[in-house]
């Protein structure tokens, strides 16, 4: 790419550039980093109010902030444009050469079952191994060492990082992405305690990820016992998410690294896991509810509400409790004197109400 | 498999039909989502009070239970059975026709050192390592990426799934599974603090699973630094669960996923973690007891005993804390309350004592 | 090698023997496991009090406890020398015979594309990845089914242990270590919220690992959405840890297991998290602080201060929190006997205030 000017680009965008239009931008850089060569954005008013101290030669700007006074006298020259988040990752492309899309076809160093079917324009990469039975869409990417189990089916578009694995009888829809050494499929946690020793049960259900899923790096999730495991449409998990065997996860959840789901937990859509959160077996959390970051939870969560801490409360509640309890030591200690008082008291009062003593 | 009826079902389970013996049995789920022509099981009584709203068109229910008034007016069949999850368990394995063991052998695209040793009957995909010196026993399987390092020892019956990883001199018993990208044998996390920096302190030692152990998918067990680190016999380690170096397990531990010991964590028999529960070094965990789900320990826990929470105390304790806890904010207001009382309580006494004034 | 005496491998780390130096040792081991053939140390006071519990046939001692009282009528033979700890690793390496460092070169079963540059000395074993230019430097070791993206760059002396997944663009110093299915550079966890559906930011920053780092299995390390995710110089992670998109942690930072790191953390140097601590998105963790088992910060920690629990506050007020918190029940009891009391004592001292009742 030649380096454009501030005005070349705009155009691009379809901004409008207040300053020099003629600036040559080199690059695009976040707001703390970017140089006098490099344009950056600026998503709410709090960045706008970052923006003097920032060595950008340009930044996008949101267009209703044209005539706000919390621009007067900035240094960069703006950009005013629909969507500054947009228009920036728009110009990221253009500076970061991403490699376009490979045409590599089958490698012939991937092992594929006869009974296999793959679809028109996959990549398959060297080392990838599909077993019998497995059906895989349209324009799939298999990295080296995605591992696909016998009976899988994968829908159009999907992208399986390196070492994702799909245990057999996994379903994923279309345009799933699962991350490397994400594991799906993997036996649940069950076994029967019998003479003294745990008895495996054995996990005869699935997975189903629908379509728009996106699975995070060494993520798990469980193969049901009976029946499914399931997450829905458009529900995002983070790296190291653990789902246990026969969860169903509505549709656009999104759970924060780390978090983990005991056996049969159900949810609603629209829920949100903060990273860290726990949810014992059995539970409900319910649609449009937010778990806050390392939430305990052994109860159902009733819809729409924001639980916090552990074990999990309501948050304004909780919130209080933390509150007060960061004054227990000084309660403790108003407690103690205000005992005293009180026994002090207490003597005082009894000599006035003695009979016969002074009155 | 031709479709059977309820009657012949019952026949080779050895159960008893209360209901239409000739209703045609299609398939098997659990109680929530069975249809009318499948059949599902009653683990508890808690189950039996469900049945009536419950479409299944029969269900598997314990012998004592014949009698019984929840009983009465159930709308599915009933089957009754010694075991009603094993019954159903075999029903399952009817109806899921998992397809049977392999017998694939040595794939000529596994990489297997010359000095390694294969027991018969094993399995042993493509894009499996063996290095040298490896000993592995009779019907083993090691599925794609299963890479064993230098002078490892598998016993009979055992599987690692896809992505396994034993390091160098890792041991493993007989009938243990390692499922996918699970670690075994990586460097224990040693470092010395010197001249400001952290210098790598050599992690020499092995590490042991014993007969029967099942490690969860992305479970890490580090190598000891000086000698082992043990997993004791039928030992079950859930997803993500994390062994530090020179821990010693017991016999038939469940640790729920996402546990994490720190190093030279030493635990009885038969001890239980729920979900990410955290112990500190060199704890001990006495034999028979459980650390409920997020736990966090720093100290031995005794025999037998339940604890909970963070920092962790035995469990009836834990709970009146909790539940007292959540009463702060009322006692903070109480107090204050109290402490406005006792001052005009204060004021009217010393009015009353006060010299020459009234009395 | 040959079964030495005492008095030959006390020679060999210039040690000072007191007590059998014929006898012979026959390995190397931890205080409580060490047999009347075996060698130990004592790292500090606590273990010599140890020592008469010992049945190890000799210990290493710090010289300056030559003339200490504990050591009088210590069983085992001791040997005095500078460092006891560093002088058992040298010791510990002659017993076990780590086997010496390959010269496999590069595997013909590994995949290398034709435009990556591979350093001198370096073994590359088969079923290893490498994309399409990519850089590795001099005497770097790729295990079985390590991947290597586009773009990549690896400096000299590199470990990247089995199913090591480095995404395109990661960028690795000299000396670093990255376990078995640690995974740098997957996309972070960005989406924007439109239309009831998640939709995912394109993630296109990249990952640098300074020199000196040690990454842990199933660790994970995401890519920056703009920029650069950075770990720096001398860091090292443990097992199963999350760096989330756009962290920038600092130089000999040491993270313990499980430890979670949303995005656009920021850390100074020497900063210490122990297991399982979160840390939310954009906070600072200022230059030596240190953070508490389970820890969850959500501000900014200042330099040098350590703070446990959750939520996290400074080490001391929190143990007396923590502590109080314990008799909130004895508490709540007492207050509610004050209350009582103090409603007598109003009721007495109202008679004693009514007017015309008794005086």
């Amino acid at each position: 790419m030649n380096v454009p000017t501030l005005g070349q680009l705009a155009g691009r965008i379809l901004g409008e550039v207040r300053g020099d239009a003629a600036l040559e931008i080199r690059g695009a850089a976040a707001l703390r980093k970017a140089g006098p060569h490099e344009i950056t954005f600026a998503g709410d008013e709090k960045h706008l109010r970052l923006l003097d101290d920032s060595r950008a030669g340009a930044c996008l700007v949101q267009r209703r902030f044209r005539d706000d006074r919390v621009l007067n006298g900035a240094r960069p020259a703006l950009v005013f444009v629909d969507d500054p988040q947009d228009a920036f990752i728009a110009i990221l492309r253009e500076f970061r050469t991403v490699p376009g899309p490979r045409t590599l076809g089958v490698s012939p160093n991937a092992i594929i079952s006869g009974s296999a079917s793959i679809g028109p324009d996959c990549n398959i990469y060297p080392g990838v191994f599909v077993d019998d039975n497995v059906v895989v869409g349209a324009r799939c990417d298999l990295y080296p060492g995605a591992y696909i189990g016998r009976d899988c089916k994968i829908g159009d578009d999907c992208i399986l990082y390196p070492h994702a694995v799909l245990y057999a009888d996994v379903r994923l829809g279309n345009r799933v992405i699962v991350h490397a050494s994400a594991i799906l499929g993997a036996d649940g946690f069950g076994y029967r305690f019998r003479n003294g020793r745990f008895e495996k049960i054995p996990q005869l259900g699935w997975v189903e990820v629908e379509d728009d899923c996106e699975i995070g790096a060494c993520a798990t999730i469980d193969r049901g016992m009976i029946g499914a495991t399931v997450v829905g449409e458009g529900t995002k998990l983070d790296n190291l998410v653990m789902i246990g065997h026969n969860c169903e996860l509505g549709k656009h959840n999104a759970f924060a690294s780390q978090v983990g789901l005991a056996g049969s937990v159900t949810t609603g859509d629209y829920v949100r896991c903060a990273g860290q959160v726990g949810v014992a077996d059995h539970v409900h959390l319910g649609r449009g509810c937010t778990l806050g970051a390392k939430a305990g939870i052994h109860k159902d969560i009733p819809e729409g509400e924001t639980h916090i801490g552990y074990p999990a409360r309501p948050e304004q509640e909780q919130l209080r409790i933390v509150m007060a309890t960061g004054k227990v030591p000084e309660m403790r200690k108003a407690l103690r004197e205000l005992e005293v008082r009180v026994e002090k008291l207490t003597r005082l009062v009894q000599q006035l109400t003695a009979p016969g003593v002074e009155s």
